[in-house]
């Protein structure tokens, strides 16, 4: 009888407002969780100084990014001003038929585009801050930014939250360690839904013939 | 703005073949959650030395089961072995609209019947032994059984586990800590399931509108 049942692995999508935390709680999750990486997303625009190519994004031309596209090689994928940013197919679905799960980082319009897809492999989590108070201090401390970009944010915050009956989970970033501890606690419940265990039939099967 | 999300309560089932452990999971469980409470079934069959009324089990005549029947006052019955047994909705009922939820230790047959009613409401865990020998072991060690009863039990087992496709989550008990943390787990993420965060939608109405 097999030890260990043979699983899918998962697509974890936290998407959130800019200034809600979901950045904070990516890296604690992935310095939590081995068995989970990162999406690396392939992009257009100039590599900026400190990333790392294959790290932190793959770093295309255009025309590659256009027979990326093309070629249904990109899971998702969006123009963002004025450069292009997608989800290369490859790299997940091997993780995935492993059994390892990843994290995207991505917006509603990559979640919705990824949901057609990914079908019962998604599960996605919408990220909130826990005041407007709070969400307006996160995003003017992040720089001394005048008063017209910080309230121009704060629109667009307002428009990223309208799109939180999309997602499967919610959840409210009152701090730091109590969300990490909620994301892992959703990934470990997601883990052992039947229809990830792709090798419990077999299991059972050998249970109930004694074996 | 709220501080804190108005919650609908859910309804947890624990199914498992007899020998699974499912009652001693059940009971850590309970001490570790206090927001949890157990459903206490009618039913018609004699009080036993130990047994209190109302926590262990409503204790009624047939008449009076029969009438719950008929008032449709019940979520689920089931007579084994000559007695009736069923789950009061009431109870039940008010617990979910107050935000609380409710631990059901069921089989197959009672979590049917729930899935029916209860909808979205109903989050069903299956859990399996880690092998047959274990299982054998579990079943015999309960009492001086003789080879025909422990032969009659294994039957029974392997008859409850071909049911484990109707269930939301399968784990594999392999000792009690790993597995109370498990439904742990499978408890918090679902309290974070979007549809049961009834108050989300004002929640961010106030949060997009700044207030």
């Amino acid at each position: 009888m097999p030890n260990v049942i043979a699983r899918r692995g998962l697509m974890l999508v936290l998407s959130s407002p800019s200034g809600a935390g979901k950045t904070s709680i990516s890296r604690a999750l992935l310095a939590r969780e081995p068995g989970l990486s990162m999406s690396v997303s392939a992009t257009t625009r100039p590599k900026r100084p400190g990333e790392v190519a294959g790290r932190d994004y793959h770093f295309v031309d255009t025309e590659t990014f256009g027979l990326m596209v093309n070629r249904d090689e990109l899971l998702e994928h969006a123009k963002v001003f004025g450069n292009y940013y997608g989800t290369p197919r490859a790299p997940v679905e091997a993780s995935l038929a492993s059994g390892h799960d990843v994290l995207f980082d991505i917006d509603w319009q990559g979640t919705q585009q990824l949901r057609q897809t990914a079908g019962r492999d998604l599960v996605a989590i919408f990220i909130l801050p826990p005041s407007t108070r709070e969400l307006e201090k996160r995003l003017t401390s992040r720089a001394q930014d005048s008063a017209r970009v910080v309230a121009e944010r704060m629109a667009k915050a307002a428009d990223e939250m309208s799109h939180w009956p999309e997602y499967d989970y919610v959840l409210v970033n009152e701090d730091l360690e109590t969300s990490t501890a909620a994301v892992v606690s959703i990934l470990a419940a997601e883990r052992l839904r039947r229809e990830r265990q792709i090798g419990l039939g077999d299991f059972v099967k050998a249970l109930r013939e004694g074996q």
